[in-house]
């Protein structure tokens, strides 16, 4: 028996590839399927099967895909949340993977037909489970994303389901679930490499809260839900979709052409905040390389081509596989050499700008001051006076936002990065004065500086 | 908190990064140390701690090579089989590395110093134990190494510390070895990437064995004992040594240049044992790639130099790392383009000889047949009349076999790798007629053909 | 002005990308263009323009494809072998690649369409030129694949297209042409890895010997003509063909399900002719892995699929790429671990055998020889009393062959390749005693034994 | 014969191995030799000459480590600036490498003891050149090293040399020197990738000019001389240095270490000069990552060790890389993260400041300007009113400069990482107000605006 662990990067997403005796089954796939078909190269294993836990609604999932490429067969539950299956389990059902017996085990509660997968050596007792987005390292999957209004319900099913199915299994089954820290599908996981039931049971709020306590925790957690998640979970209802053919490999352009085809497109400016506020192409949008997977699918418009504005090339293949696996492919193109070709092209730079959090204070009132952090972000202090709209949604919140675009505004977040998508949003909203707080709230409290709850 | 396992191929060797808040300890390192910085870097930790469960025998340690690179200080145990140490730990004892607190639990049996390293995350309970040679996937580490005589008794040592100290553990603990399947360490043991205690418990021999049936199993076993063991056991009393200055890269030579080196040296010809039959280089020693780490060692002589003869450039510096690992620098050469240009140049080529098990079958009174097992495998059955002489002691006991050089002979092992070893070094010893059995004894027990035990 | 070569590794295959002010333009592309896509990439620059020297018959192009893949414009001459071009070039006519011109030259001779393509940085001088076949290091393209009867006549044509072409260019003007040393497509290429037409003046041949000598040297050459080349040209006149969807990962197969499959499968061993020798899966065909990209396409047939068997597990991908280079797609699959997994199975293996050139000076009487190298080679000096037939028509000749099935024959090359090809098909045709000569002829010469000529 | 080209990127350095037979020469070695080691492992052939064409001045040669870790000889010339050579040759005399001979041919006026190396295949012409320093492509190397007031008499003395030697060459000789376009060693070298004596001859300065004006060209150029050349000659006249022990590769630290660290210690931040503008670590020095192989060196102080603030942790060996080519080892740490881990950790960050060319000619009364380009540069046009010091040499002519550093200052190079050195430069000075124009120069003129000269 042998299992890799395959991360995507930015979504914090795992799939995972176990094999036995030649056969191996892909639990989770996403769309670009190559590092499990290489997985199964290294494992001396054919793909026979292809798992789904639950209908993925953060990325474009590849089951359907690695199915047709590999002969496999997809495995996954009854629910209509699937469009295909070729083997659809109930709770309870089994299937074989060389010697091993894998068991499928229903645990909804983040989406109703959510699914994990207990593994057995051997008749008596599981050596794994994959628990999909039903228990994560620390806590569960968000409950929300099915109907925010029954979000403490799903919470106490959840907490029955994994009690029920999960919290039954041995202290010593291993756990893998389908996401770590960092995960938009769920919020305060624990950062380790592995974990067990054992270990789960011991600090994992589902397991060390009592069932009211974690519903109305969990019920009452306020966490963005990004607009792309309902096409993820349309395209997913099919197995996901292909990589794009060609795929996803953006033309490099020098600066004249890049210049010529921003016209009618976006312009995705992935470099860190500080340099974006020094210095970037007028009207573009600052999204940095590793918020991409998010706030790219967030910021994406379907009719307006995107081209790709890097701190050096070599960023850009993962920037575009980057929004490929958010389903946005196509990308017009990219600047050949960076932001370094466009300055030393001559072409126009402009600079927004920063400030740094002790004069921020001392001038309070001559800035406007926009938090675009999450409810829950914002609900744990602010800075006195601030207006507050999630960076998500800022972009059609504008009008009723109450700033004035013609005075000075600062905007800050965590520590700069989600401040520097907003930043660039006012900017081509029109606005003509806005810095990035420097550190973010981290080196305002830092600083000790004053705090409103 | 971060954890690398580092896999070295060919001794089944497991060494581990766990990282935690920019601190990394590295547990177990081997001789070239590259792997742990690299890995260090990738968790963007600096190396505190290098840990050393106990005195490894079968490779060259890089503890303190790795504590001179990087500052980083050695953790051991108190026994004088350790040289030095700047953390000398007795059962219990702890050391801090970032938010972890980890302790060391005193495991003898396998070697008397042998300590594990439980991980705990907070004052409750532990996260992972890192069990060097004490407790493997399925079993433990073999207990005769300390003294033949002793197995038994050693067994029954390391049985009450595992139960007591390993089994006393939480079951959702996670286990993390030394070695894997495949180590002369140990055998037996399972083919698992991850296990716990609970898992253990469940399967392992020393757990599912009552203690006098363990140490009867486990003192009885008759493994071979290489002889290098001992000069490795000299060098990591002082924590290993560091790479050779240069790094060994055996220079390439042109066919000729190779020709003339081999007068004075040994030829060890790494290709697969088929091909050696097939044809090779008058005088070479045959031992397959993946046979070096371990072959390398028992076969090589301290007054002779090493050249190489590969299947491909590609191999050379593989087969010198293996051979480093166990302490063996200077290879004095290898042939530039592998046997290819070897047999390019038209120099002498001999071919030794197979035979099918069916063939040796039917004129089974023509072959004298040797068996160069190990004694469990022998006993486990074998061709009836064979003369067995483990491969790692042929050499010096050519003088007792029963076996006449003018006379064919047949070889077997398992599927014929060692049996290749063995050809060769009674081809170097003046035999005339010796032929790899193909397939060894698997084709035989699969043919159905006659056994004896 | 930047350039890259990509060779294409056992066809000896140089194609360019030659890169100026963000355009490129890539010079006879083969089949798999990623290569060529990464190039232009690190050139940071955009694929315009995809030009062909002339339909290659060696393997399949990439022109279409990679024309599709970027929107590049495919540039070729106004002949029929060319079925498509975007841009279609005259003798003289320019086309531009960033601040570049470059001029089509007509080279006819070793395909009547043969263009060479000389690149100018300003007007006056060109800096270099890309000669596709026409023009080698040393020598030129063999001219005898339009019509093997009229080869003398092409050679002359040839001559005359390089000296009124080529040879009028400055002698400081760069030389890149499509094949190097070890091509198919010509022989006695010198090796060195740049050259320009001042040193191809000096030495090739073209240049050293007058006209009608050089036409009777070319024309005189008895090159063999691999059947393939009839399908590669079929595509080639369409731009060649776009990779297998999926792309040519052939499954890793257990000894088990490899065993099944081989039933209706022909199996190539791309192992060395020792290996082979040494033990093999009865009925396979012994193809060495840096022979597939001619021989693979030789011993295909069309209706029978193709599994592979390698020394390990790595090589299984370059094997089906170099299959698919030449247009054979769809490969079954591979043993999984290398025959070194078909050992361990205990499944049957069987030995073919292998003779010293000492042994069958001495036994001649007893065997019969196959030489089974080109007619030149043959020509040049064989052992008394050879057979011969080109290892390529050995298995559509046997029944004329004075050898008898029954009586033991040894096989010899020129070191042992094509005789261990050779070998495998007499197998499979029921000779039962057939050894390769170990060495082949090389070691025969350097042992200074007889030859008739 | 095979070759292979090495560049050093940063220094636009061109090593090259050379192998013919199994036998290389590797010319003009850097200071970490794996990559020469690399390709003569790749090209089959063991290392026996290292050739030094001269004794470079902008980074440590690797000649003697090189030729001490693989047996080879070191080849250079009777000059006194070589330390060591075992085999010296005089003009016109050669030395063999496989079947090749190799001709010196004394080419001084870079430096007097230049020399070129012509290789031969046979006796009567020349294959190629490796020029060193002498002949460039479009240039030769700059003339003032050896005495700046003589640098019109050595620019001759060069002239005629190149003439007498190189000219006579075959036109279709290949020319191969020891940078490419970008190298302090020249100015104004072709960016090409190969060429030849006749292309040379055709373009190249040093060919097109008359005598008197090549020297009066050549010795007219203003080219800084960075300091740490008088270093690296001192330290070349041994053949170089070897690389550090243990190899250079700076311990990560959390932000917290590596702000108690920053106290004594010169940060080097090497992101690109909008990062550093928009938010940056105080008293850190903008070096961005391509400029330390120059600007490293330059800034370095003996006494201060130094700390590495990057953009992400791969940045983080190139850095210690470059700083270690240059002889700058035992970098003290790098930041665990890059700056994002800076940010993150609350700590505090400044900014300077930019400004768009626009805005700089409306308020031109406001700022004072500081052009920090070479003398050439700013002789061909800059900023009315500005004042001039070349960037390297900014920090010791700080009180000389007619700057208030209370007042805005505006700093301008090209397009502006030179700027940025200087930005941080005067910000440690104590300067208040300091901003980089925007694409320098280069933006400055393509927006018309206005220049003095």
């Amino acid at each position: 028996m042998k299992l890799e662990r395959i991360e995507t990067p930015g979504i914090a997403h795992y799939a995972y590839v176990l094999a036995d005796r030649g056969e191996a089954a892909v639990i989770d796939p996403r769309r670009d399927v190559d590092d499990y078909l290489a997985a199964a190269r290294r494992l001396g294993a054919r793909i026979r099967w292809v798992v789904e836990t639950h209908r993925q609604e953060d990325f474009v999932m590849g089951a359907a895909h690695l199915a047709q490429l590999t002969g496999a067969r997809v495995v996954n539950g009854t629910g209509d949340t699937f469009g295909h299956g070729d083997l659809r389990l109930r709770d309870g059902d089994t299937f074989p993977l060389g010697g091993l017996t894998i068991r499928a085990l229903h645990t909804p509660g983040h989406t109703p037909e959510s699914a994990s997968y207990a593994v057995y050596t051997d008749a008596s007792q599981p050596w794994c489970v994959f628990t999909g987005d039903a228990l994560f390292f620390g806590t569960t999957g968000r409950t929300d994303l099915a109907d925010p209004a029954r979000a403490a319900e799903n919470a106490a099913r959840l907490y029955d389901a994994v009690h029920e199915k999960l919290g039954s299994l041995p202290d010593g089954t291993l756990v893998f679930p389908a996401h770590g820290a960092g995960s938009v599908c769920g919020s305060g996981m624990a950062e380790r490499p592995f974990s067990t039931i054992g270990d789960e049971k011991r600090y994992n709020e589902v397991f060390t809260l009592g069932r009211d306590a974690f519903a109305r925790r969990k019920g009452g957690e306020r966490l963005p839900r990004p607009p792309y998640f309902r096409r993820m979970e349309q395209v997913n209802l099919q197995g996901g979709m292909p990589p794009a053919r060609p795929p996803d490999a953006p033309p490099l352009l020098d600066a004249d052409r890049f210049a010529e085809a921003s016209a009618g497109s976006t312009v995705y400016d992935t470099r860190e905040p500080e340099a974006f506020a020094g210095g970037h192409l007028p009207g573009s949008l600052s999204i940095w390389l590793g918020g991409l997977p998010v706030f790219g699918g967030w910021m994406a418009d379907e009719h307006t081509p995107i081209l790709l504005l890097t701190d050096r090339d070599g960023d850009v293949d993962v920037a575009a596989q980057h929004l490929a696996r958010i389903g946005i492919d196509g990308v017009q193109g990219a600047l050949a050499g960076g932001f370094g070709a466009w300055r030393k092209s001559g072409q126009p730079i402009e600079a927004s700008g920063v400030i740094t959090p002790r004069l921020l204070a001392e001038q309070r009132a001559t800035f406007q001051v926009l938090d675009v952090r999450d409810d829950d972000e914002f609900g744990s202090g602010h800075i006195p006076g601030a207006e507050h709209v999630y960076v998500g949604y800022l972009r059609d919140r504008l009008n009723g936002l109450r700033i004035d675009p013609q005075r000075p505004v600062a905007v800050t977040c965590g520590v700069g990065h989600r401040a520097g998508i907003a930043v660039s949003v006012l900017l081509r909203a029109g606005f003509t004065d806005v810095r990035n707080l420097l550190g973010g709230m981290t080196a305002w409290k830092n600083l000790g500086l004053p705090l409103e709850r």
